[in-house]
């Protein structure tokens, strides 16, 4: 009934997960963005010419594609660009402006525009996302869970401002919110607190989705990292959006929560 | 037709300012808290024993207080405490959980109770805040003043909720929002930015009360350190709350706005 799967591969083991579950998937691969997965097609393109991007994808079948892997703002040779990204960058520049969920709007509209729908690679993969409940570590406490709602009661304040994935809380005190910087910087920060500052309680990472982001281009995300991140900010644990948030290496991620002893929950949407 | 000024002294300058804008006003220290002024009656008191420091005010004739410089949570023995502190304890065991705003009605609410009025440093010296309009450093162009709104409606957007005091924009791009930690913190992790991340705007720190935060008690400051730490960050300028926010070391505060070619701008409210 659909068509054939394209696969955007950019940084990271992401690409090779979405590789996994669909062979018959077509790869494009970019130059300076080193992927994991080879690229179908033989060679890599040019963020320049989206039209040849598009050109291969038609070719092999494609009605849907998947943008997988960490992708940083591309520098962009304008001298390089081709008709079709040319006409694609008045509306890029201007979602440049507005930050990343308008940049990555632009992006989605893009493809679409072009006839290839735009899926979120959970969709291909659903053990990419947590369900409902405990996934590693002790139950978390009252106060955790306490914790847990302030800190989403923070991140709801900040989603209307496109704003804001990530918090930690601890006896209610807010130790820190995710800006550009992302999750690690905003833990080291945290691990940084002078000691005689920081309450009694541990404290709670949460990680959610911003309201209205579109899940499909831009997840938050966690993995073994963040844990060992969460765990030298010594948190007691972390919380995330059930369907919501990547699962970066599920397997060593909730190893090394039940390692640190830190709890690992991920909370109904 | 008032009665005569208490001065809580406690950290820093401040305390010396208040004390020489009102030389009649009578001095109360603490044991610990290292005061740059003496204290009246000759001897610190004790936390644990508000009893005798409402004695002593109450004989010296005063009917209002200012609480001046910077005081961390005290650690109280409890085995020390007076009665007049006890029946207070309650109160401030609960006030505790709620964060520093309930923490501080608390405290004004326990000197009223008393009859002792409190006011802030800067009812008695106005020169403590500043007037709308540029305080020094080149004026601010269209973009910094577009990055001072967007990062006053972060702490708009988080002041219902007892938090954000500062936040710092760039080109649009929160680049960091004060917590627990503070402001010179919060530029730290700012100035550890990956620079490929941040916009090619300067950025500004924007420094504001919260909504309803009791300006006499608890006033957002700045002082030539934060102008230090901002320029590390990288910042073009700083922008505060005319009348709302402190200036500590004011003329030091301003010529290190001036030598770091940093704008320092009061925003009417």
């Amino acid at each position: 009934m659909t068509g054939r799967l394209g696969l955007l591969a950019f940084r990271g083991s992401l690409p090779a997960l979405v590789a996994a579950a669909d062979p018959d998937a077509h790869v494009i691969t970019f130059r300076g963005i080193a992927a994991e997965v080879a690229p179908t097609g033989g060679a890599a393109h040019r963020f320049e010419k989206m039209g040849a991007v598009i050109k291969e994808l038609k070719r092999a079948g494609c009605d849907r594609i998947v943008m997988a892997g960490a992708l940083a703002r591309p520098p962009l040779e304008v001298t390089r660009l081709d008709f079709v990204t040319l006409t694609f960058a008045p509306k890029l520049m201007k979602a440049l402006r507005t930050g990343d969920d308008g940049l990555l709007r632009a992006v989605i509209s893009f493809f679409e525009g072009h006839g290839l729908q735009v899926v979120g690679a959970h969709e291909v993969v659903p053990s990419l996302v947590a369900a409902p409940g405990l996934l590693a570590g002790p139950a978390p406490d009252e106060a955790a869970l306490a914790d847990a709602a302030r800190a989403g009661e923070i991140l709801a304040a900040l989603a209307p401002l496109d704003l804001g994935q990530g918090a930690v809380v601890a006896g209610g005190l807010c130790l820190g919110i995710e800006t550009l910087q992302g999750t690690d910087a905003m833990l080291s920060a945290v691990a940084a607190t002078d000691p005689e500052r920081r309450p009694r309680a541990r404290g709670v990472l949460v990680k959610l989705p911003k309201v209205g982001q579109d899940l499909r281009v831009d997840m938050p995300a966690i993995g073994p990292q963040t844990v060992a991140a969460a765990a030298e900010a010594g948190l007691g644990g972390i919380v995330i959006a059930a369907g919501q948030v990547l699962l970066l290496d599920r397997a060593a991620l909730l190893a090394a929560a039940e390692a640190a002893g830190l709890f690992l929950y991920a909370r109904e949407v």
